[in-house]
């Protein structure tokens, strides 16, 4: 594997010249570009993250991912739940996105290989990863994994909470592991250098996915078990194979990082520490689940939230954790200021700056180039 | 409508610098980059041009295309004709070709909107416009324009010689014209600003899809009734509802030139003379059907043709004027000097350096322009 002194930083003026934040490479592992403050204009995709819909990013979400430092983030598009057709939704959502990235040519970069992350830092736009949350859209044929490698899709996690075709999801009762399509599935992504993504799984098919997939496997947006004993959060035993086998473990800012799901910024660095006493220090990012805009009406918008996991619990298709007062983020880790005050809160923990470079984005780097070239 | 004269010549050596053709911006509004002397690697498309598969595009068809002073080229993907699944397939070959320009930043360039003809020509690479045969892979939702036109195609030609769900094909024997689908489909590809193409049509659906659009559209491969009596050729009818409108006629080199189908440059000639007197010489261009790379063994190549063309009869999907013995191109206009040869044909028939630069690529570009946006 690349060493981390591989990853040249270039030297580029940030948004906030005086604060080092501003000068790291910042990968949101899992995250989204959008504006909670505005009711979806498409179907609720089930992420929480982004609504989708065939428009443009507005002006704010860009200003505001830019002060937030951050250089990259894969977005959830594609199918993840609900009625829809799952291929023709997931090419649908390709296309929007397409397209937004064509409207924005000077502020949003499509990433397809670990060297335009580094691009985007330098040319200061934000880089966005494709991914899915689901992999239901391969239908019965694996070789659909190529139409995605060759739209530019980067990241496919095999399962949302409900088991699918491939193997079982965090809520699925059964565990049970991952299916001989979900095999077949991993050996083409594999082949095309897509990432194996097992966030949400099962930890069976988590586990069962790590030793079959002959590239390192991700989870990109994830708490730690040993902490909190709730399905979304992944076992040491998962942790420690993935990370073992070179993978790579984000740390989400998700309720689910306290047992009453009312996670805070202390929460986040607790499960980051105990990753990377887990997985060693090279194995661990940060993957949000949540974008970099704040809410302006925290009243309305929890009014909102409280609809929406009800819907989903409704589905079928809610993780335990996910309770009427929950807010989808971690209240005192939120908006534009989230990545710097992470980063001063592990600087306080005591973490060298080359340990919080990684975590912040240089760990993901290295993986990706791993998988997808460099 | 933008005028001619708004169209600026990029300064730009060409391969030949001492060739006046080399020079002109070249535009095959339907042809293929392909090399003939292969078989193709995937599904026969049906379209006679290029094979598919996932795979790059060799140096010598590059090299040919260059060779031949090409500046763009509408190059035919997704579902024409076959078992395959429509949507499914044309999303694949979509993911291929995206794919194949990606391998080749220094070569090839995707057009997206008119200014990206000219941004080819001024880079030294050929323009690729990403356009379909046969819009059945739009099944019974028009919004499935949408997700093409997202995904970067910017042609889309209704039928192919079969009639579909949306109109009859050159050999449907009803004549019957534009279904109701097929106007919402105008429609809203008229709203996606993607060129509505009615070659191959039957000429009821050509005459109500002109009137029906309210944008131009384009008959970018086509030869004239008038000189020829064969269904794939349109009547002067079509011809002049089209240009009054402000569209686009390309002069295909096939054998459907000639009444025996063995065209040679002077068919071609003829039926670009004829279609300027009908359309004016505004609304004329080439769309070759064909690629610059020429045939190697022509015995070898015969051999093979006459097997495809046997298969297209059986399949019902070939047109009248397609006999065992026919090339799918002009035997004198072939491989990379075909352009260069048109034009000296042209200049021997009288006509101006500026209307043969119209012709060669200047009118599809204006006409483009109105359709994609500069």
């Amino acid at each position: 594997m690349t060493g981390v002194a591989a990853v040249a930083l270039p030297a580029v003026a940030g948004a906030h010249p005086g604060h080092r934040a501003s000068d790291m490479i910042i990968v949101n592992t899992l995250g989204g570009l959008g504006n909670p403050n505005e009711l979806p204009d498409g179907p609720d995709t089930g992420t929480g993250v982004d609504g989708t819909g065939r428009g443009g990013i507005e002006q704010r979400v860009i200003d505001d991912a830019r002060a937030s430092g951050l250089t990259a983030v894969n977005v959830t598009l594609g199918y993840v739940a609900g009625d829809m057709e799952p291929f023709e939704y997931s090419v649908r959502e390709i296309g929007i996105w397409d397209a937004r990235l064509r409207q924005r040519p000077h502020d949003l970069l499509k990433v397809l290989n670990a060297a335009d992350i580094l691009r985007a830092k330098a040319e200061n736009k934000i880089g966005i990863i494709y991914g899915f949350q689901n992999a239901a859209m391969m239908g019965d044929d694996a070789s659909r994994a190529d139409i995605f490698a060759d739209l530019g899709v980067r990241v496919i996690q095999l399962t949302y909470n409900p088991g699918n075709q491939l193997g079982d999801g965090s809520m699925a009762p059964e565990n049970l592991g991952i299916t001989p399509f979900g095999r077949e599935v991993i050996e083409r992504l594999n082949a095309d250098r897509v990432i194996v993504d097992l966030s949400h799984s099962g930890e069976r098919t988590c586990l069962e996915a790590a030793a079959h997939s002959r590239q390192p496997i991700s989870i990109n947006h994830t708490g730690c078990r040993a902490l909190v004993d709730l399905p979304r959060n992944k076992t040491d035993e998962e942790l420690r194979l993935v990370a073992s086998k070179g993978g790579f473990v984000g740390i989400y800012f998700m309720p689910f990082l306290d047992p009453q799901s009312r996670a805070t910024a202390d929460d986040v660095v607790a499960h980051i520490d105990h990753a990377v006493n887990v997985c060693g220090e090279d194995h661990v990012g940060i993957g949000t689940d949540g974008g970099t805009t704040g809410i302006d009406d925290m009243a309305a918008y929890r009014a909102r939230i409280a609809k929406q996991i009800a819907d989903r619990r409704a589905a079928g298709i809610g993780a335990i954790g996910e309770n009427p007062d929950t807010v989808p983020f971690v209240l005192d880790l939120n908006g534009p200021t989230q990545f710097h005050k992470l980063a001063d809160l592990l600087r306080q923990r005591g973490y060298t700056e080359n340990r919080i470079e990684k975590i912040m984005g240089l760990n993901f780097i290295n993986y990706a180039r791993e998988i997808w070239g460099a």
